[in-house]
């Protein structure tokens, strides 16, 4: 089984958001587990970050990656983390110095909102299951 | 009133979706509306696009912008457009040769379902009136 840790600051609990990312998490569960850890702040975030074995950023500024980049490199951080990979949502003020020393990808060179984010990860997570398998989804 | 219009193919209607967008478009409903035209087919979308003052098409192949990018094509688009504007989301297969003629933007380089792309679409342009307003809503 593996197991993915989504690291951010300020929880939200959007109805909507919450049942689209459900929906997805079901589809997964067979193979793959998300676990959602928010922090007050990012002197928080940091800490837990630091126990991690195989940590991703996101940044705005990241590497653009294609929906098939991705998959790659989701793929291949499982291998090294052990089945365990970590991916960190920046706040607000964006990823601290620290944090930005571990590989930063991008979604877009857009801001978009932290729900938006966390409904992207999840959404490309799912791809990249899929695009393994080489099933009619991603096309 | 500023007047935007979406066409797409392929009518969605997931609750988690319809919830989401429809607080933007609360917010929006002061200055400006967004309308979704749903189609059959691309032939379809092409004849109803053909009809329209100003076009813009999604294509992930498009020209990436950052939100401040978005915000000031919106703008001048919107002038062009006689304060309307409208936006084509292409279809699985991609967009017609057609509607590759008309200014092409990307969101990412990722593929991302019709959902998130209708979503991301209408929460930058919430964005782009927050900006111009300067308001804290994008930092």
């Amino acid at each position: 089984m593996l197991k993915i840790r989504v690291l951010s600051t300020g929880k939200t609990k959007e109805k909507w958001l919450e049942e689209a990312i459900q929906e997805y998490l079901k589809r997964l569960s067979p193979i793959l587990s998300i676990e959602f850890l928010f922090f007050k702040n990012d002197h928080q975030l940091e800490a837990q970050a630091a126990k991690e074995s195989s940590l991703i950023c996101l940044d705005p500024n990241g590497k653009l990656l294609t929906s098939e980049d991705f998959a790659s490199v989701l793929r291949s951080s499982l291998v090294k983390g052990g089945s365990r990979l970590t991916f960190v949502i920046g706040g607000p003020e964006g990823l601290t110095e620290e944090l930005k020393k571990h590989p930063l990808i991008s979604f877009s060179r857009m801001t978009f909102t932290h729900q938006i984010c966390r409904l992207i990860l999840v959404e490309q997570i799912y791809r990249a299951t899929e695009l393994e398998k080489g099933s009619k989804y991603h096309k």
